[in-house]
């Protein structure tokens, strides 16, 4: 049995991930893929423990370092329990948001050494990186205008300045990394960013389930 | 003001750590030092969380790998709101384990590759190693002998080729740090290891008081 292609969405607060999550999935399933759809920090107790230390204001002020290793841990265990298993049974594995957040957002954003991330990422998946990373990308105004409604965790509290920071390294990471990551224009009508997003599979499944074979 | 000494006291389990412990507390403030009294994992509320997921079995199966980053995580939150502070208040530090104690269980007990945690080790504290560490060393069986009433957690009740691992990583880390682990034959009387605690320990004053005057 050919492993499962191992797919992320990655942006900042706003640009439309979760609508996107649910087009890719259904899009792969009405293909006849058999799909886990699942997110970072998350999917484990151990990944929502994590998600709620580093979302709630409460514990304040943990340092990007720490935030950084809680993930990483997370991720850890997110990929024994759930990731892994599933790519080895051929299942296709959709992803809102992976390692290229903590770059994005505790490198980028808060500043810690690359270095360092590079170290983590290695400890907890030397061999996997995902196969299509789909990068949505909007002036972080209109990502921060659409989530204004919003009650705000920590981060979605963070000034422009951090998320103009956050959204340059993704821009980074994809420039770095154009066979995996594929920037999708998400200032753009939701029509145009699932059409765009739906070309993006499309490409990606013909090239994947090619080499698979 | 000077800052404070940061001692450390390591070993497997039932080498008395706790009793010297208080031993070091009580020697310290009958001289006149004001003295922070610690434990890893514990001291913050992160910390107190992390030593639940680890040594609870009712998780189960955490990798060595993930013990270790929220080890980190832990120590990196103990470091910030406890230990820095007091050192840098001129307070001694006392600490029932620290990071030799992730090589030992980690690294020694679990496999984990040496390079990560030194990467973890730069990450969460750069410039700061303990000024002195108190190992307890005794024979694995004797350890196992004294704690055979309690109820025991996940990592007691690891085999005794686990510890013997563990202990090795330890007697190495004292092996390759001379100048800063002191290593004490925890296989004697109360008394005997007490007078050995003691005799480092006024060994180290005069050094360090020497030294920050």
């Amino acid at each position: 049995m050919t492993r499962g292609a191992f797919i992320t969405l990655e942006g900042v607060e706003g640009v439309g991930k979760s609508t996107c999550v649910s087009t890719i999935e259904t899009a792969l399933r009405e293909s006849g893929y058999t799909v886990l759809v699942t997110r970072e920090p998350g999917g484990t107790a151990l990944g929502e423990q994590v998600r709620e230390w580093i979302l709630d204001e409460r514990e304040g002020g943990l340092s990007g370092e720490i935030e950084a290793l809680l993930m990483f841990a997370a991720r850890a265990r997110h990929l024994d329990r759930l990731i892994a298993p599933a790519l080895a049974q051929g299942r296709w594995v959709v992803c809102d948001r992976f390692t290229d957040a903590t770059y994005a957002y505790q490198h980028g954003g808060r500043g810690v050494d690359r270095r360092s991330l590079d170290a983590l990422a290695y400890m907890v998946h030397p061999e996997l990186e995902p196969d299509l990373t789909l990068l949505l990308d909007a002036p972080v105004a209109v990502g921060l205008q659409r989530i204004q409604d919003r009650e705000h965790d920590r981060f979605e509290k963070e000034n422009i300045e951090f998320f103009d920071r956050v959204r340059a390294a993704y821009t980074e990471i994809a420039d770095r990394a154009p066979h995996r990551v594929r920037k999708i224009d998400a200032d753009q009508s939701v029509e145009a960013v699932t059409r765009d997003i739906l070309a993006a599979l499309l490409e990606f499944r013909a090239r994947f389930d090619g080499v698979e074979q």
